[in-house]
Formats: C-alpha cells, structure tokens, sequence
C-alpha cells in the first residue's frame, strides 16, 4: 500500500468492496463529488451496482478478479466489516486501501475489539472466553445473569448472539451455537445506547457527528435520534475516546462506535459495545440533517480530501424500513420534513434492510 | 401515451433524455427512492451515465434506439428543454412521458411562450417579431433601447442573444444573427431576477418552494440566494401565476419560471422572462436546504407519486462552478454549511456548468 498524500481529482475511481446499502450511498456520496466509484462484490442482489460507474461480480478470494479490480481503482474502500482479511490484503498489493486494514481486523474478533478499546480509555462490558464451558458458566456465576454469547467472529445486526438467562440456557446455547470462540458477555442495564459517528482524514484531522441515540429491535437497529438525550460531559467522553482509538489506528474514513450509557450514583457511565470500521447504520440522518453526511465524509477521508463540515442543521430522528416496512411509500404524501431513502432491493425479505426515513425538525439545541 | 395513474413501484425504470448534470441529479434522486435510470444521449461527454442503472448512447433522431429506450421505460422524462419535439413524439409511442410535450413545444419558442404566459396572468417585456427588419427597428425605437435580440428557438445560458444600444448595433446583429426568426425584446430595467421552482403530481397537486433570487453574470445564473429579497404579496403573485401555467399545460413534474422584479411607484411589478419545462438550475439549492429536491420532486411528479415537502430548513445561497471555478475543491476545506457539488465532466471548458456549491445558514425568516 502507497499511501498517496494527495488528494484524487474529481474523474478519480473509488473502488468499495461490497455492495450493499452502504456502498451504494457512499457511490452516491462519491458521485457529488464528482468521484467515479467501481463496485466490487459477489453475485447476488447488489443495489450499489445501480449507481456505479463499473462494477465487478466476483468472489470475495477470487485474486486473479481482485487484482483487476484494484488495478482498475485509485484508491479502495469497503462497506462491510465481514470482508475477508485477506481480500483487503490481495487488494492492497495493487492500490491503496482505506480504512486500515488492522481495523478491520480487529473489528472481526468480539475479544480483540473489546481488549483494544481498552487501551484507548473505553471501558467494555465484562467478558469471558475460553474453549472451556466450565469456566465460561463458572464467569457467568461471577458477572452474573443474564448475559450474551456471542461468536466471536462474524456477528452483525444480533446474527451470532444469543441471550441467556442461567446457567442451563447458557450450556443450551453454547452447544447449539458450535461450542467454538464463543464469548459471554455480561448484559448491560443501560439507559440508552448511542454511537459515535466519527471521521479521520488523511491529513490527521478529525471530526465527529453530534451523538446519536439508538433502540434496537430483535438485534437490529430500529431508530437514531439525534441529539441523544445525554448529558454534555458523556458526550465529550465518547467523542474523545473514539478520537484517540482513530488516532491509535492511524485510521483513514468514518467509524462507528456503538456505546451504552449506564446511570450509576445519579451519573452517567460509557460502556464500550462494539465499533464499526464504515461507515454506520445509525450516522444515516446525516445525509439529510448535515451539509457534509458520514458517506461524503468517507469519501473524502479515502480520497485524501480536507474532512467536511459534520454540524447538524436539524434535529432528525432515522427510522429504519425493515422487510415489509418498506412497502407503500410509492402511494404515501410525505409529512413535514420526512426524507424517504429506499435502497432498491430486489427482495424484502424478514429482517432485512429495504431502506429508511429521516425526520427533520427545527434545531433543538 | 397511457397516463397510467398507478404510481411505479421501487424497482421502475425511469428514462431520462438527456446526459448532462440535470440527468445526474435526477437519476441520483431516483436512487434515493429505490427507481432505476436509464439514460438516453447522444455521444459525447454524458456524466448522467455514471449514475444510472442502464444507458444508451443514440442520436435524438434514431426512431430505433428511442424506441427500444422507451420500451425499456415505465415512465420517461427529459432534462433538457431542446430535445426535439419529435423525439418526445417518437418515445411516447412506447412509453409514458412527462413533462407534456405541449409544453416542451411552447417553450421551445420564445414567442408562443410570451403568448402563453400572458393567457395565465403573467406580463412579459414589450417584444416584437418580424420577418422584416424595419418593422423591428420602428417596435424598438417605440420601446426604446437599450433592448435584446433574440433567437425565437434553442436559446439557453445567454446563447442566441445580443444586447443592442441603438438602431445601428440592432441592425448590425439581425444580419450577424442570420435576420430570421428573431424577436427584439424591450431591456426590463428590473431590482431582481427571481425564479419560482414548482412541481405539479399527477393527481394534479401543486407544491412551490420558496422563492430564489438570481444573480446571472455573462448570460450564466451565476448565484441564487433564498430567500428572495422580495415583498410577500409578489411572492405569491408569482407562485399564483406559476400554479396556473402548470394547471393550464396539465403539467407533470417540476418548472422553472424565471421572472424580473421593477420597482414602480414604490412597489414591486413582476415581469415574465422565461419558462423551463424541466428541474431548473436556480433549485440546485433544494438538495442542500429541503427535506425533498426538486430533482426528487421531480421523479416523484413523473413516476406518479406524491409530492414531497417543499419547506426549507436552511436559507441557502448557491454558487455555480463555471469552466475553471470548478479546480481545486479536492484541496480546500469546506467552510461551515458549505455543500460541493461537481458533475464529473471530463473538461472545464470556459462557460460550462462544472459544479455548485451551496451554502447553508440558520434559517432567517
């Protein structure tokens, strides 16, 4: 990997692994920009190839595709955090490749992400992993009930978890799960969860998004609103720590850094989740509620451009549109401030992302 | 042409004359709510193309490849108001297209247009057509100079015009401009230019947004800046008479309607300058300062779904990129508000719309 200082002229390709949602609003980001984007992803349904310049239907360890690829992009960029390790690998051998592949690397690994946050000052939820069940149940006594096991690779929106209330639904779980690299994970009581959508240039520079607050539904995020309902000084924690493990990681785009807030002694207390090394599902309503959204700010990360402006004009609450929710919005006038986002899937199938809304009102504070 | 009343499902393919900057913001705005594009241009520099599921490269004279266009279309629309009249006649063989040819055809001609606009309320600037040159002199000398000759046809950014001081200079430019079909037009000595942007669905609903004002430079809109400096009551005069022109064309999508506002005895008089039957570039502004752009207006009108809102959240002030203005945005750090756009042409050419940056503020009034 080159790392390349100057910034790529408009006419430039970015390439995205991935080609999904997300690829295809940082395609759209990119195209502002005047940026040409080069999709690459396996066959299926890929809604990014409807706004790329080029697109390339190959295997996630096709090298000989990825080499063409790569070839083919002035820089690399991905969309999806379960990308092989060493696809980004095959691909840096031929362009420079952004974020970081050692973010990704962590990010795939429950226990190394949760042992890196802590070197930047985030305090995890407590943990156990062992090839053991006997400790692991013995870890659960000691943290508690109920808790989480979770795989420690390869987990997004609640797929890979399972939550147990006592000791024989943990052993139920753990055989049922594979009994392999399994983590526990003792449950949170938070207050609210909320996440950091943050951005680190080229050049060093970093910003964040004001601080979003999210409900979850069956593991998957249901709604952000923005501002998150949380006092200044958590916020200014969250923000910090997340600008010091961008800064650990020498990282390049936008990061996601999913937190709970925990009330303790009439206080509020960060406890570390998980991060994201993309741009996230809940920094969505910074496309309509920001001069600069998290996809633009991606794009110009990776394309080694000056970050943009991440301040909100709007409060805005993002309501994801899952499987079925999607339908209608062709016959519905929509409200006062209600920005319609609909990703072109060919198929809304249970627990699947069709789209969101965003819902603007006057600045708050 | 069937007007079917049943709005496109996500999915729908709607086809797109025209490769320019317009089409790329239509198409992106398509995206945004799950629609294909399918572009249709002749060969050349068709930054369009970039963003669209499909394209097609044909003259506008090729029955063939519009036709096969077409039949690949469930609705198609047009993003530049010189496409022939027979094109639009040959594509609505196969397929449904919105705006109404009839008023391509009427604006196509700066005469009918005046005329037209006079049956919906609206005043335009003393003008005069004839074949013969004297006549012309005698209506200029009557109005008084300075004044404009104009092109009756394909006129666009300040193209096909000459501004004449005195009876020589107007005989000398009817000659260099070929002495035929050309209309002299009394100089409007206005305070603003202004442009109402309004979109009509097709269940025949009418939405406005707020009023820009405009500053050209050369014959090229240079900035718009909401809101316009104006009394309300000649805001609504212009929206008044906007809603009627749309009501009278059974007009599907979104207009620009490009008036000058004259001081007079202490008020405002509106005096009508032009009609584009398409997404206008005095809107550019909506993408960065509403909850719907015009450009997304626009597809909503055409694939016949419910308009969107048309409120502003921002003021905004829009700047064209002209040829060389677009250089050097990937070095510079936005300021605060500041929205880039740029089209992906391959050639800053001198006179050519390359980009728009927008600029956002707390909303005033």
């Amino acid at each position: 990997m080159t790392a390349d200082p100057k910034p790529l002229p408009p006419g430039s390709t970015i390439g995205i692994l991935g080609g999904g949602q997300l690829g295809r609003m940082l395609a759209m980001a990119a195209a502002r920009l005047g940026l040409k984007c080069h999709i690459y992803a396996p066959a299926g349904d890929n809604p990014a190839f409807d706004v790329a310049a080029a697109c390339s239907e190959g295997a996630w360890d096709d090298e000989a595709a990825l080499a063409r690829f790569a070839a083919a992009c002035d820089v690399v960029t991905y969309e999806f955090e379960n990308v092989p390790y060493a696809t980004i690998a095959a691909v840096e051998r031929d362009s420079p490749a952004f974020p970081p592949g050692r973010a990704l690397g962590i990010s795939q690994d429950r226990l190394s992400e949760k042992r890196f946050a802590k070197t930047v000052g985030f305090v995890p939820a407590s943990i156990s992993w062992s090839k053991d069940l006997d400790s692991v149940v013995k870890a659960a006594e000691m943290f508690g009930f109920p808790g989480i096991l979770k795989t420690r690779r390869l987990g997004y929106d609640g797929k890979g978890q399972a939550r147990v209330a006592n000791e024989e639904e943990l052993r139920k779980a753990w055989h049922a799960m594979g009994g392999e690299d399994l983590i526990y994970e003792s449950f949170v009581d938070f207050e609210h969860e909320i996440s950091v959508i943050a951005a680190r240039g080229r050049d060093g520079k970093m910003v964040a998004y004001d601080i979003g607050e999210n409900v979850h539904r069956s593991g998957i995020l249901h709604t952000t609103r923005v501002p998150a309902r949380i006092a200044p000084i958590t916020g200014k924690k969250a923000r910090d720590a997340t600008f010091r493990m961008l800064k650990a990681l020498d990282y390049v785009g936008v990061i996601g850094v999913e937190l709970f807030v925990v009330g303790e002694f009439g206080a509020e207390r960060l406890v570390f989740n998980e991060f994201a090394p993309r741009v996230h599902n809940s920094g969505h309503w910074t496309i309509d509620a920001c001069a600069c959204s998290q996809f633009e700010q991606h794009i110009r990360a990776v394309a080694g451009w000056p970050l943009g402006d991440p301040s909100r004009h709007s409060d805005a609450v993002m309501e994801n549109l899952i499987g079925g929710d999607v339908e209608g919005w062709q016959t519905r006038a929509p409200d006062r401030g209600e920005c319609v986002h609909i990703y072109g899937k060919a198929e809304a199938r249970r627990g699947r992302k069709m789209g969101h809304v965003t819902r603007l009102a006057r600045r708050g504070i």
